[in-house]
């Protein structure tokens, strides 16, 4: 099954204790298209200026993602450059430019509209309820969000909430969104607002999904060598929703395993700059993280058992 | 089997955004015997001064915490003084006098000296090693360590490693002492000095264990209510070795579900001031929350697997 994302479609430029890259392919749906096409057909919806290589989105084509709803408008596209020092849990923004991502307004083509699978990238609020509007019953809708649109658009974002089936966002994110510093709690607060199911990521600390009858928590893959965390967050969310729309089953179980499913995607995406990893791997190489992933957290609770 | 355990014997003054506590229970020796009594038999050496309310230790006699090796001697017992504030990940030390603590020598008495398990709680280097010289070929030695050891006695620490089985620290302390970043280079870089397991805790965020040819992981439980950070640590180291003791089982998979035994105790000594928590606790407590770790990070790896 179809999964639709709309997001941001970037230029970066980033660098890391290891090195630096200029103007690569950047943004949340292109870290959550290069991620989940691995597992399922994508369609993607955003906006690049006139200046964007498009040319390097051909891999992503080439890979079953449909670039039907990138628009490209008259302007400079949005750039992000940034930087991580030896704690790579946390980027320092050194400029942002958003071009004609400031002017977007998303326009689901109509063969998009139908996507059984949804997934609203970090983009404002607004934006994301009139994508909500123009799909048609989709049978999982999956929000993610940033501090800067809890700061500034909390209504919309509460309205949001009540629209979506799950909702991604990171620790520091769900605290302040919650103003509660407990996780736990947060996410039991985030539930009441309407989500069935709350993941919190963590970074390199792992994840959560929580429903308001089960917690689930899946760990960071323990790499030696973590190259650029940037994207890690929407490969995930890739890795997840991809395994969701492959199989259609939404049982506990299976979002359960779309968890480690998307815990290996983001640990594959910080290996190299940009989508550079995603783009090579295989689907024997996510067969293979996805076991070592069971590796690390099994054992049995019982003796003999 | 009885584990032996040397590590401070302390009156802690504690305050969290929850409340506040003066004079209880505290130091690495008593968190540890609190917890791993719940599993085997302990034998406890430490040193205390004439100020040190005794019969409060009758608690812990009474679950089997053998003080034979508990002196007191003249002068005032190791006190220490914390806060945490909202991030309850980290302790701000207000106060420390050692007391009689600051010329500890551990003696173990002729009827300790046996013991198949050994855990060096966090001492001077120095008198880990001079314990060691004093028991008679454990099963296991485990050592804990800290932050002013690793920069005052790294050579003695070294020594020890080379004369331990395991070692438990955190990831802080990890990284000081290889002067890496990297936790899986970390690990490696001490498990290339002695140790067969190195266990690294990153308190709230879980805890690795490392082989060389394996790793495991055990994510902390997701509490609603942490209440005071204090001994958890301890707690933990309790829990594993306590296990291992009951058991006698030194296997993988075996060390594998004494992570989940040591979390689970962690996850307790922090429900509460002190060892509040660990005296209340039953047995079916503990096991209701090992299986409700089990079901924390259960997933099938494979579709109908």
């Amino acid at each position: 099954m179809t999964v639709l994302v709309v997001g941001s479609v970037a230029l970066d430029s980033v660098e890391t204790p290891f090195g630096k890259a200029d103007n690569v392919l950047g943004g949340s749906a292109n870290f959550f298209a290069a991620s989940a096409s691995h597992l399922t057909p994508v369609q993607l919806v955003g906006v690049v200026g006139t200046d964007y290589p498009l040319h390097e989105l051909q891999a992503l084509a080439a890979r079953g993602v449909d670039l039907a709803g990138l628009e490209q408008a008259e302007g400079a596209s949005f750039r992000w450059r940034g930087r991580y020092r030896h704690d790579l849990n946390s980027a320092e923004t050194l400029e942002t430019h958003l071009g004609v991502f400031s002017h977007f307004r998303p326009k689901i083509p109509a063969q998009f509209r139908e996507a059984p699978f949804v997934f609203l990238a970090n983009i404002d609020p607004r934006l994301q309820l009139e994508v909500l509007e123009q799909v048609k019953k989709p049978r999982l809708v999956a929000c993610d969000t940033m501090n800067f649109w809890i700061e500034s658009r909390r209504p919309e974002l509460l309205e949001l909430l009540a629209r979506v089936d799950l909702i991604t966002l990171n620790d520091g994110e769900a605290r302040q969104l919650t103003e509660t510093s407990n996780l736990v709690k947060a996410a039991r607060w985030i539930l009441a607002r309407g989500p069935k199911h709350v993941i919190i990521k963590k970074g390199e600390h792992g994840a959560f999904m929580f429903t308001k009858e089960s917690v689930f928590f899946a760990p960071a893959y323990p790499l030696e060598d973590v190259f650029d965390p940037t994207g890690a967050g929407d490969s995930f969310a890739g890795g997840f929703i991809g395994w969701l729309a492959r199989t259609g089953d939404l049982s506990e179980e299976n979002l359960r395993r779309a968890m480690i499913y998307g815990s290996a995607m983001g640990s594959f995406a910080v290996e190299q700059f940009s989508i550079g990893r995603l783009l090579e791997i295989t689907s024997e190489d996510i067969t293979r993280r996805v076991r070592e992933f069971h590796r690390l957290v099994s054992f049995q609770a019982e003796l003999g058992g």
